[in-house]
């Protein structure tokens, strides 16, 4: 009968459809502005064939993180990890970091002395410098605004845009850990509520837990793609799951892409999680995320510098945009992939 | 008897003393970092003679704004203008920002598109490139985080340390209309709240509630300083309040500063909101913060180029360390200044 039609639900949209929406508009003003929003990092121009990369992400507790199981120095860890993760996605290097926090006063300096501790441990890891930031009272929660920028040659950033039919689809690590480790501690959790006399039994998943809790961003694959001569065609991290990376990839180099599942790296341990959870392994790589680890596609002809590299793996191969988004199964068959990336709303 | 050493609370350091106590050990790895924390921007060079400047600044509900009067586009306009004052106040010029923002998903996409109307109104009138950023949902009000990236060359940044002895303190514009606007939105809520059949009665203070709902960043003061031929030896915006900046400028840069009340510029409306609300209106310039105006230092060789400029006003002069931070009152007596900042937590 009568519907608002001038009310639209966020979950309706979803993130990336939001980021869309909002962005779609945008027209960039300076020359100097070479990528805006749209990939993992924006890149500026500031000299002759240099470039500075900047990314941020927003962290909220409740939302991407529970204090409940969450270390505060693993946390501070994480939320630098996830913005490195994104400047090296560009084929580039981080340099400095910004960091924001909003805290309730109920916290004490300690318990912010251990978020930074872990802030400051990325930044030696990373070799990275923290150069500003905020801080701020809040009435909601933890938040952690990080801001990360880095540099690179303009002739040697990597955007998500340059994928060509026929070129090989490769992954780094291994997948579907860092969910699995997500789905171990909020069992345990839930246990552990209904039944606070249970101690929490996470002995022996050590590799998941610290997928989970204590990721490492891929520095070493820069060094890695440099030292084997290979520029990849496009680029990104694997931070909401294979298959949300792979649409991004597609979309945006207007290609269609066809991976294998019995390719698709996977850590024992998280395989038999997956399979003590009851869930379907394959599914906990596609659409788990936070794993890290970057998903790249290089021309065929570079196909012998990566066969059998310790740290790369190739999953599947690009074909044209009509054929669409695939995975071929063990047995041989094919399915549409789905892009089941996090959904935020 | 017993106390709990280990335990320290947000409250007893404050905001500046957090960020002190968090940044004090910082070691800077790069060279090209030619300024982290304690500016109102980060400075990286990334050639000769250039540098890119950065800054970030977090809002959240229910600290920064109130959704009770704060329009949303209003929102989004004023979270651009602090960001971009931060590097104003370098000397230099904005030219790309991100942009978080975290919401619950029981706003509408609507509700969202007017904070992002906000944005790419105060992108426009300061000719910034919307770059980057991040969406997320949250559970905890609507969370804001901005960050802007600016320009300079390397000898045009101005720093908040260069103030020296007999230096002339200079303030831009007029002060205390933010926080009077802030003070007469919360007069006018309670009443609401008390009695919801009451509207609020905000007409004939449209000046005072523009400085709070939509300020603006002193772009313009830019090019009157180069117009004039004049950089100044040091500088800051004023954000938190006139008295906390000074200090800023004071200890960045080992000196005194006396200021004379009867120069502090202040505008009518300010003033007789003051009395109205039986507030002191020195204290209200001093303490109020958000008037986003420039407060800078000048050589005292400068004062004929900013003599009776119509927006630059000479307030006092810079002393020696162990004179202190002094406030002449009108009727001659010196009484010694505290820096009343923004306290967050």
């Amino acid at each position: 009968m009568f519907e608002n039609t001038s009310i639209t639900s966020l979950e309706s949209l979803g993130e990336f459809g939001l980021i869309d929406h909002l962005t779609k508009k945008i027209q960039l003003k300076h020359p100097a502005t070479i990528k805006g929003v749209g990939d993992d990092a924006a890149v500026i121009k500031n000299a002759e064939g240099k470039c500075t990369l900047i990314t941020t992400d927003l962290l909220l507790e409740g939302i991407h993180f529970d204090l409940g199981y969450f270390p505060l120095k693993h946390l501070g860890y994480k939320a630098v990890i996830v913005n490195l993760s994104d400047i090296y996605a560009m084929n580039a290097k981080p340099k400095q970091i910004l960091v924001s926090i909003g805290v309730s006063s109920k916290f004490s300096l300690e318990a912010i002395e251990e978020i930074y501790s872990g802030i400051h441990a990325a930044c030696a890891q990373y070799n990275v410098d923290l150069v500003g930031g905020d801080t701020s009272a809040s009435k909601q929660g933890i938040v952690i605004s990080i801001t990360a920028i880095g540099e690179a040659a303009e002739d040697e950033i990597v955007y998500r845009n340059g994928a060509k039919e026929f070129d090989l689809v490769c992954v780094t690590g291994d997948l579907g850990g860092a969910y699995m480790g997500f789905q171990l501690l909020e069992r345990e959790k839930r246990i552990y509520v209904n039944n606070p006399e249970l101690q929490p039994d996470l002995s022996g998943h050590d590799y998941i837990l610290e997928r989970q809790l204590k990721p490492e961003a891929r520095k070493d694959v820069i060094d890695i793609l440099k030292a084997l001569n290979i520029k990849p065609t496009s680029m990104i991290d694997i931070s909401d799951g294979l298959s949300s990376e792979l649409f991004h990839i597609a979309s945006q180099s207007d290609i269609g892409i066809s991976i294998y599942e019995d390719k698709i790296p996977m850590d024992p341990a998280t395989f038999n999680m997956a399979r003590e959870l009851e869930l379907d392994p394959t599914l906990c790589t596609l659409s788990g995320g936070e794993d890290y680890e970057l998903l790249f596609t290089i021309k065929q002809s570079d196909f012998e510098k990566v066969n059998n590299h310790p740290d790369i793996t190739v999953i599947g191969h690009c074909t044209a945009k009509s054929e669409g988004m695939n995975l071929i199964t063990k047995n041989g068959n094919k399915h549409t992939l789905l892009a089941q990336g996090w959904k935020a709303f």
